[in-house]
């Protein structure tokens, strides 16, 4: 009843165990975790040795513990097993992972797993949901589920049933079709329970049953899900046929790595990567960012450059260049990934693009009042000149106002023209504020030193 | 079977049909739509109109509408209600919802709105849950459950099943207790349906059962729902008694919540906000790490002013402090960023600290050598004076390395020492970089003028 949690002593011991073939041991170690833990420690040793541990599995929990390694040790997994152990690992999966595990292979080794599945219904299920693109709905069904006609009894679909949940885990709906395979509703398995066992399924059938198509994308099956709080969604093909299912385990994981996904390009990384990631790939994913970070940096020199006389003749001028780059960068950073996250998670509601910029203003307005009037305060208290007090101040000012309008407008117009507004946050914004605001900055400093 | 996507002249007709007081046209508007979507109407209409379309609403959907309804907006509509409407309502809601909805309202109307509900099992239920403390696993639950002893037949557990499940909506699993109420495991309703009526319910148990205890932590429970691919997870007391369950569907709105605070934080907010919400709370939640910058402006003014001199001998020094303090920024941002994302996911492994900061010093190695290269490139061919195109390019190496040594630095040792990592990044790195920066960037230029 309790968690296993893998720490330091555990694995020693099971790598200790591996090094002297002590199979007992190992086979006691295991026997009790469930495959999602000994997932974990084959994510954490070496390649002989979880090949080593992976032979004493049975061949459920083997291919329960397949589905859930990480997605790099699975590849260098599967490239030790044979066509034909991974084709009957897929006996004991769903068609979803058994599907997701193929496509993870390369092309001419996809073709001869499956030409190795003895299950022909298993094997065609398989290659249907290969055809899906990725990022569909198509793409994350399973096809295991249980349907019943209309026209039968509750004594009929429970029989027929029993033969159909031999394929199916978890029941959670069954779903009601039409002689044509329509998906016309759904029936709890609470229902059937409490329902005499002659009463046919058409006089019981929920007909509020929402659906998607297999064309669907990701981000419209996970918001849907979620605005619902289904468990399960029937994906359906152009003409309402019933084609699989989505189950909530699944759509939490698509959930996640979106919410991964959007961060991470906040924060500057232009592919998906994870902490256990090599560091070329780590390397390669924040190069991009970085260039347009050092371009910006040079235009930002540009612009100073522009400026050179005022800073020999005022010095202290140079002194604000970090606050005010910095200031607007944070402020345009603030306003966009509000922005990023309300269109992510569909919580704009109907406003039009100039009352959010109107909004993002008013707050704007609120806080650069009060950092200006500090920034302000402080210049003339430690008797800096008047002159740059009021420049930096002004300044400070207008680059509020000014990355709160880019930062919101930015996301709201990339994602009016189909672009992923995440890819607006982050360095992008920083760096764009970076330069207007040094421009602002020298303009109002030339105007008020009367340069 | 298709969804309702809310649009403007959906909206404008409601509108219109509230003004006209028409009765008909409202309730045929609203009578085939889900709770769910009834809810996001009466979150864009005023508080007249949604009273308005509410009175319309059967009792079932009533509930499941404010349920579903934003969180502000709920709280106002609340006080539009009497203490006798609110707990008519739950008498529709199951445990966790109502609670939930109570826990918002004032204390003394949480009183006075228990001791109206009439089902004195309802009315204990939700006191029962109100004591857990929020963000624990007992706050989360809800009561409704099946569960069964595991000295019954298959055919007892189905009459008693009848009885319980007229109260839980989705059964998903049956839990199997003891005679104190200890939970020993679970069967899933399939198995019921293929096992023969006189089976003893112990002799079909499964009892590798995941549970939680009701004071486990929200990030806990939903990190374990994650790993086992659970859907419902039973939640117990200290000594096993079984308490309630959690659905998936609610876990899924946490791991959001917990991903858009994480995305939040590190874009610069101390309190977690909504798009939604009151310009004067927007501000609130933006200023302090506003204030940090300015603070950190401030700072960043004195460091160049420690080098005033230097400046007006070389005013092209002036030129590339943005560059430096925003590469150092961008760099810290991206290793911080990865750290909080592996300490939130649970994906960091067993590594040590020393072995991430090594790890992503590599990585700055590699980008650093990329940057400093292009940079002295650049300087060198438009002509600046090697003087200046060898302190920038080895400044900008140094920093880039000590952003992310500091970036990694810092969210692990704050997750050691159970602060929230997420603190760390965003705002507070990029301020710390920026001022280390320019250190680092005169120190190098007075080395290489030999000033």
């Amino acid at each position: 009843v309790s968690q296993f949690e893998l720490n330091k002593e555990f694995l020693s011991q099971i790598k200790l165990a591996v090094e002297e073939e002590n199979d007992k041991l190992i086979k006691q170690d295991i026997s009790t975790l469930h495959p999602a833990d000994i997932a974990e420690i084959l994510d954490e040793v070496n390649m002989e040795e979880a090949k080593f541990i992976y032979q004493f599995l049975k061949p459920d929990a083997a291919a329960a513990v397949l589905v859930e390694l990480e997605e790099d040790v699975r590849e260098k997994f599967l490239k030790e097993l044979s066509s034909q152990q991974i084709a009957d690992s897929t006996k004991e999966m769903d068609s979803d992972d058994a599907a997701d595990l193929i496509s993870e292979l390369p092309d001419n080794i996809q073709e001869e797993v499956i030409s190795k599945i003895e299950d022909v219904e298993q094997a065609s299920d398989i290659v249907d949901l290969l055809n899906y693109p990725e990022g569909t709905a198509g793409a994350l069904m399973a096809k295991e589920l249980i349907k019943v006609k209309e026209t039968w009894t509750v004594l009929q679909c429970t029989k027929e049933m029993r033969k159909q949940a031999k394929n199916v885990d978890y029941v959670y709906t069954v779903y009601v079709v039409d002689n044509h395979e329509k998906l016309i509703g759904w029936l709890s398995l609470k229902k059937l329970l409490l329902t005499p066992e002659k009463t046919i399924v058409s006089k019981i059938v929920k007909k509020d049953v929402v659906s998607v198509k297999a064309k669907t994308p990701l981000e419209e099956v996970t918001s849907i899900m979620r605005k619902y709080d289904l468990v399960v969604l029937p994906v359906i093909d152009e003409i309402d046929r019933l084609l699989g299912r989505i189950t909530i385990d699944d759509a939490v994981d698509v959930i996640q790595e979106e919410a991964d996904k959007d961060y991470q390009m906040a924060s500057g990384h232009t592919e998906v990567v994870d902490s256990g990631d090599s560091v070329f790939t780590l390397s390669r994913a924040r190069l991009p960012w970085l260039l347009v970070g050092l371009l910006g940096g040079i235009c930002g020199a540009k612009v100073i450059g522009l400026y050179e006389g005022q800073i020999q003749l005022y010095p202290e001028m140079a002194f604000f260049i970090p606050l005010i780059a910095a200031m607007g960068g944070n402020v345009g950073v603030q306003s966009s990934s509000i922005i990023v996250q309300g269109l992510a998670n569909n919580t704009l509601g109907l406003d039009s693009i100039l009352q959010r910029i109107w909004k993002e203003l008013s707050v704007a307005l609120i806080n650069g009042l009060v950092c200006s009037v500090l920034i302000l305060g402080y210049c003339l208290v430690f008797a800096e000149s008047l002159n740059i007090s009021l420049t930096v101040s002004c300044a400070l000012f207008a680059v509020i106002i000014f990355a709160a309008a880019f930062g919101t407008f930015t996301p709201l117009v990339l994602n009016k023209y189909k672009i992923d507004p995440a890819l607006a946050t982050g360095p992008f914004i920083t760096t764009f504020n970076d330069i207007v605001g040094l421009l602002l900055y020298f303009l109002i400093g030339i105007w008020m030193y009367g340069g």
